[in-house]
């Protein structure tokens, strides 16, 4: 093994996502299987015990590739040096708690991150934002961190893009594999747009094989709804799915890939979306950066959602812009 | 993809060893990049709703190679033509529970599986027990499947392993890949014995490495305490490592390894261990057959601890044997 290690931070160390996301990662799952990673895991002081738990567990795996661990509750510890940085831990919005509320109290963590990365990190650093509001956490990230290029940073929609490729595989009955071209633009939110108008299964129009009612009325409330639906089966919200989710998004941003994914990244007016928001769309990767794919034609179905998402985020942008200067 | 899939059961479908475990499966860790799978989850009937919410995360995350799922609350269906079968779901042990009583509840249903596995799965089926007490869930299952051979069946010390080994590279200072030719004996309780007399560490003998009060009052009680360890401070058993341990021994048995891993087998009278018992050796493994490591001196120490275990396997053998005629 003669590759030196990376360091990743992963922030929420001790919650549900993280735990189903750090093992996969000290296996080599990310970043391949001969890439030695050191975990950087970040907490409140609350969890530090049950972080405690987890680095036991860390350890009781014998990883061959983990060459080390660090555990701490201070954010300008846990970036020092990292090339990667998957910011999990949210708070979650409580009862009674109002968007507005939770985009504030979100905002003060994701702010304190982004000086601590722009402060600390490697400047290659490449950064992933999952908690959530997960695109205005990641605007404020970026406004928070002025010596790192905007290239650095992500939001994640992957989750939400693997969700729409599983919908429409189950409904033409074909395998995941054959479905190509699906995009989802814009916030990850309930609005979000999962698009397939410009999907190919085996090499035919994916909207030549399904009804219009059948978009409208099941496939895009589905795909919106999804986290929704999981937390009410399984009683607690998505975890393994949002964790595999991270890794397919990493991987592919360090690997490239020349599929279609979606990930959330700033725009530079591309589509007409306003410039600066961190904003979904469907993308390539090669050398490490995200390309976003152009000249699709959007129909006007597609751009009253894309507005919509574009105005859900600028309201969002709005709401903190306050606490960025 | 040309591979036809295989079939894999997993019992305890929904809970938290299964939710850290069918995911990673499903990303081809345990049989690799190349071999499609289908899911058999079985859970008890209360568990089907958060059982669906499992399915629809696996949904969710478009595996390439997952090539379909079944979801039943019945070991006929679960097992019918599975090639690998993954009993990880047990009764754990209630308040004021007699380990007598624990043993009988789930005698019953390791006796069920075991039938419904004899009359249902691919006769060539690879058996993991890992659901508590693990070595006689396994003796039990292996007794009502008259019609697979025993070395179909296996039970679970391979998290014991890696524990051992984790404790051992920490104390002496070294990379986990450094440590060789480590053993956990006997029975997958608290009386288990991890054994480092035949360790190697880059060429040196790990016994001149660390005193023996270290061995006596340290490494080996920590071993066999780690699981109430882990429980103290997640506040959880441990399930990540335990999936990482599941799929580790899994792929070493199908894949085959040189080195020394450990793994309960049936004893054919190996080191004087009563023949039939489901007893952990040292074990390395070719052509898809565990072989127990030959000719090992063992010292007074080492007899001791093995005996005490085998007496355990027999005592516990005894209290089930009325259910098996």
């Amino acid at each position: 093994m003669t590759k030196s290690p990376v360091r990743i931070a992963i922030t929420g160390g001790a919650g549900q996502i993280a735990y189903s996301l750090v093992f996969r990662i000290a296996a080599g799952e990310m970043l391949g299987p001969e890439q030695p990673v050191i975990l950087h895991l970040l907490e409140m002081p609350s969890a530090m015990e049950a972080l405690k738990g987890v680095v036991m567990e860390l350890d009781d795996c014998a990883y061959p590739l983990l060459q080390g661990i660090v555990m701490t509750d201070d954010a300008n510890i846990a970036f020092t040096d990292v090339d990667y940085a998957l910011l999990v831990g949210a708070m979650p919005r409580g009862p009674g708690m109002e968007r507005s509320d939770l985009l504030k109290t979100n905002a003060t963590t994701f702010k304190t991150q982004g000086q601590a990365l722009n402060a600390h990190a490697n400047h290659n650093v490449k950064i992933l934002v999952v908690g959530n509001p997960a695109n205005t956490n990641a605007y404020i990230a970026m406004h928070s961190a002025p010596d790192l290029n905007h290239k650095n940073f992500s939001a994640m929609t992957r989750l939400d893009h693997n969700r729409a490729v599983a919908q429409l595989a189950a409904k033409t009955g074909v395998d995941v594999n054959s479905v190509h071209n699906l995009a989802i633009w814009g916030n990850h939110s309930a609005i979000q747009y999962p698009d397939i108008t410009h999907a190919i299964i085996n090499g035919v129009k994916a909207t030549t094989m399904v009804k219009p009612s059948w978009i409208l009325d099941d496939f895009i409330p589905t795909v919106q709804q999804r986290g929704s639906m999981v937390i009410k089966a399984r009683g607690k919200s998505s975890a393994a799915s949002a964790a595999y989710a991270i890794i397919s998004h990493m991987r592919d941003w360090v690997m490239g890939t020349d599929e279609w994914v979606s990930a959330a990244i700033m725009s530079n007016g591309d589509y007409g979306i306003t410039e600066g928001l961190i904003y979904s769309f469907p993308v390539t990767v090669k050398d490490g950066e995200f390309s976003i794919v152009q000249d699709l034609e959007i129909n006007d179905f597609s751009r009253t959602r894309m507005l919509a998402n574009q105005q859900e985020l600028e309201q969002e942008r709005d709401m903190v812009a306050h606490l960025l200067n």
